[in-house]
């Protein structure tokens, strides 16, 4: 399936979208947010709304129903709550994408529309849950109602396995190892980011340090830093920061300013230099995650070698029960 | 102005009211959160947002125009992000509610139809922000469409002094005491919440502990941390878990199960058992963060005088420029 036909094929049936609401659980929710935000801010029509699994469960949206658009992501296929909220959404009489890396999981089934992803070094942005999703929203968009940003959109998703491949190469010049080396024991960091990259600020936290390094750690919106949590600022605490290029920039910068001045323990990656600035302007923030993505995997891979402790590594998941 | 008021003099100049927006900053926003869920559980008619105020100016919602309710909150009344969302709304053609405890401020301003709320001890939960909004998306909801809760959700209000008083007493029973004395020395720890009340997991987070105590920890969603951070989970990592009354407890007893068998550190704090069994069950849920809130405070100033560090203290807040 592709983005196009999917979408051409649930406004065929169903004529109008009125809400878009995308549903999944820890990194697959990571990975869906750039373009529920997108859908925020650039639809006159549809609304959107982001819920981690279990969530859309216990307090699913009123407004849920043949009007609406379900956009279900599981890597595995099987995550229960996924795989549930799909199945609850489509007998709700909303359309139903699910999104996973399983050919004949329980979310490749039939009933929903489905898209199974490659994955690995090397698979084209286009391809990964990141990538379709922002395709998604920009077919919906379009097709529903003026959306000018549309080749801008498509064409930045096509440029990003280039910026993607010059950006590994840079930060492995030196910024890798910096994290790895001067902050590899640190017990506890903050990560600090915002706009759709504050999706990937969690991901860093949650998956990349927790749950792959076993590495306690916060995660920080850069405009709420400045709301509380700046006061735990020292010059001994270690503060990772990802600037984004777009319009929050503005937000990462004022936190860089504070951070550069109070804090002796400080690497911000900056999407500008890392060639994010290639992407036409008007759609560059949506990028910015999908950028992020990429060096959260180079800079967990440093720490994992550091640390002797291999990203797969696991204690819990998929171990024992629960 | 009383909510009741508010929403009737919108509704005669807009007739309908199609989107609603909550915006503030840190401890403000964080008493918005429950209303905007309520809403978009609840609401077959109207959207809800939810937006730090740097946010909501950087990547406005398309939406944002002639039938849309801003309701921003700023507790000095001169949040810069917050005032300037406020205005922004409202050149756009959006009906404005401020929120603030300061009279005469920039948010108490005759453009917006104003709230000073008073603070400190013995306020009614009727008249704080996070009691304001909870009526005010009740009395939206039953202008415009059918809300059978109502009744209920005005009567959860009325219970919550109660309540809280009681729970107050309860933790104060050697839960805050075992709080400070145990874990006062923890150089780091978890919070973990779900459904409206991971506002105040949030909450205690960012204001209590970070911005009040300079305590370093993390914010975690009980069901999320299935999905990457319980790998950090050991038997001598700390967890404070908030368990909510309602729907989403259901997300906080895995949790709780799960922690009982693999950390020896661990505080969980039951609204059940804190008394909000009182409130009608179709809207418990939505009296979670408040009762939370309250007990954040007295879990705070156990810690603050285990310190010996007033929670009034600031390094950064309106101390440096920034």
């Amino acid at each position: 399936m592709d983005a196009k036909n999917a979408i051409a094929r649930i406004l065929e049936e169903k004529k109008e979208i009125r809400q878009i609401y995308w549903v999944a659980c820890g990194g697959s929710l990571i990975d869906l947010y750039s373009a529920h935000y997108m859908m925020n801010a650039e639809s006159a029509k549809v609304e959107s709304g982001w819920y981690t699994g279990r969530e859309f469960l216990t307090a699913p949206p009123k407004k849920l129903g043949t009007a609406s658009l379900v956009i279900a992501c599981s890597h595995s296929g099987e995550t229960p709550e996924t795989v549930e909220a799909a199945k609850f959404a489509k007998q709700a009489g909303a359309a139903v994408i699910t999104m996973t890396h399983a050919a004949k999981s329980a979310s490749d089934d039939p009933e929903f529309i489905s898209f199974v992803y490659p994955w690995g070094d090397n698979v084209p942005v286009s391809n990964t849950p990141a990538g379709i999703t922002l395709e998604l929203a920009a077919e919906l968009l379009s097709a529903q109602e003026n959306f000018p940003k549309y080749g801008e959109l498509l064409k930045g998703i096509s440029q990003m396995d280039q910026i993607i491949a010059g950006a590994v190469k840079k930060v492995n010049g030196g910024l890798t190892e910096e994290f790895a080396e001067k902050y590899g024991e640190e017990p506890f960091f903050y990560v600090l980011g915002s706009g759709p990259a504050f999706s990937q600020t969690y991901g860093f936290a949650i998956c990349s340090l927790m749950e792959m390094q076993w590495q306690n750690c916060a995660y920080i919106h850069s405009a709420e830093y400045f709301h509380g949590p700046f006061e735990c600022t020292d010059k001994n605490v270690f503060y990772f920061l990802q600037k984004s290029a777009g319009r929050s920039r503005v937000m990462d910068q004022r936190a860089e300013d504070f951070l550069r001045n109070h804090t002796d323990k400080l690497i911000v990656i900056d999407a500008l230099d890392l060639g994010l600035g290639a992407i036409d302007k008007s759609v560059v923030d949506y990028f910015n995650p999908i950028l992020f993505y990429a060096m959260n995997c180079e800079f967990r891979e440093a720490l994992a070698k550091k640390h002797n402790h291999p990203t797969e590594m696991r204690r819990y998941m998929g171990i024992e029960k629960y």
